[in-house]
């Protein structure tokens, strides 16, 4: 039986402030990360650039951007260009159609396919369940069974080398994180966060909103975010 | 909140017996089926065309096939032409090195993603754990984790529509999943089970063999088999 090396994070790296927080703290905790990222079909494929641009600025490993189209059957605002992007979708009940169905359910699967592979016994994930959109694939409680799956699911797993899901911003509110990329000095202005994928951020989006209200909390300039790629 | 409808379910189709088979259970069931194939890397690749003559056979409703680079980081000698295939899996202690890192977590993850942009309420499978090749991610322990996930991933099951992970095959040996694919006339000949990604099926591999004994069993002509298309 080989033994895992444990030095080894895989980082699911969508190119917003979130995912790049996490990503910095696995950097910290001293391991090697690999990123990955994913071309889903997603209207704001301007994210992808901001995935490279980090990938490019934390030194990674490695870094894969892996195409699965999950636009190709539609059921999202994200993908579908013939739905509009919400607005006002924070503080309701209702899930707002941003939500693309079984979205991280594929990515954290196809991020264990990769931790396997590269024998890394981690996956870092920026999914946080507050200040978020109110997705049931942020949770905690989805989280734990997406943990349970992972552990019987591999080869590796029968071999005694769990890959654990790690979130460590998934108690975190918008501010916390905020805070967080300024103490890890990540280049907030490299992330991407719009809804939206035109050049510049829309400011109006619930991710814009959300975002820019989370910087203005913590003592972020807003004005610079996102201007600098 | 809408009513999902429950004469649609997702059927994984490899192109293989074993998902072919379920497929037309599915249908016999009265399901309107909507097919979902995987081009991952797969040398094998010649197994999409028989998913392609199988869903022009079933005369499905759709029929996607989503390609999800699953070989761009090894691991697998189905994926990484450096691999041999073997030739003597069968019966061993060790899980073979036919194994695709995380290949069902993702291909399930995938088709829970059509099934709710659907209003699909189930997801057919042609898993089984008897007479396979001791792959983790065909156990029955495995496929119970995958539903608990399934049941708290989806914004479907936040609205009170869960969708159904059903595995009919999965305490099924191969011989039996033959004599249920000669009584429900599903064209065996149509379907492709060879790992070789040759024009002809090998014979030798491990689900040539695993096939060849199955149909030889069951009173089925093996010398037919995989000529016709």
């Amino acid at each position: 039986m080989k033994s895992y090396n444990n030095k080894i994070t895989i980082a699911l790296l969508s190119g917003g402030l979130d995912s790049a927080t996490a990503t910095a703290l696995a950097l910290e905790s001293g391991k090697k990360v690999i990123g990955l990222s994913f071309d889903y079909g997603q209207r704001h494929k301007r994210e992808l650039k901001a995935a490279n641009a980090l990938a490019h600025h934390f030194k990674l490993e490695e870094h894969h951007t892996i195409k699965v189209d999950l636009g190709s059957w539609g059921g999202s605002s994200l993908t579908d260009l013939g739905e509009g992007i919400p607005e006002n979708g924070l503080n309701q009940d209702k899930i707002p159609n941003t939500y693309v169905p079984g979205r991280n359910t594929v990515f954290i699967a196809i991020g264990l396919s990769l931790a396997e592979a590269r024998k890394a016994n981690e996956l870092v994930l920026g999914i946080n369940a507050i200040d978020y959109s109110g997705y049931p694939d942020c949770r905690p409680n989805y989280l734990n069974a997406y943990q349970t799956l992972a552990d019987l699911s591999s080869k590796a797993a029968i071999e005694g080398n769990t890959i654990k899901l790690w979130a460590p911003l998934i108690h975190l509110n918008k501010v916390e994180i905020v805070k967080e990329a300024i103490r890890l000095n990540i280049p907030i202005d490299l992330t991407w966060s719009c809804y939206n994928g035109r050049n510049e951020p829309c400011g109006v989006c619930d991710s814009c909103r959300i975002r820019n209200s989370a910087l203005h909390k913590a003592g972020y300039r807003p004005d610079t975010t996102n201007k600098q790629i």
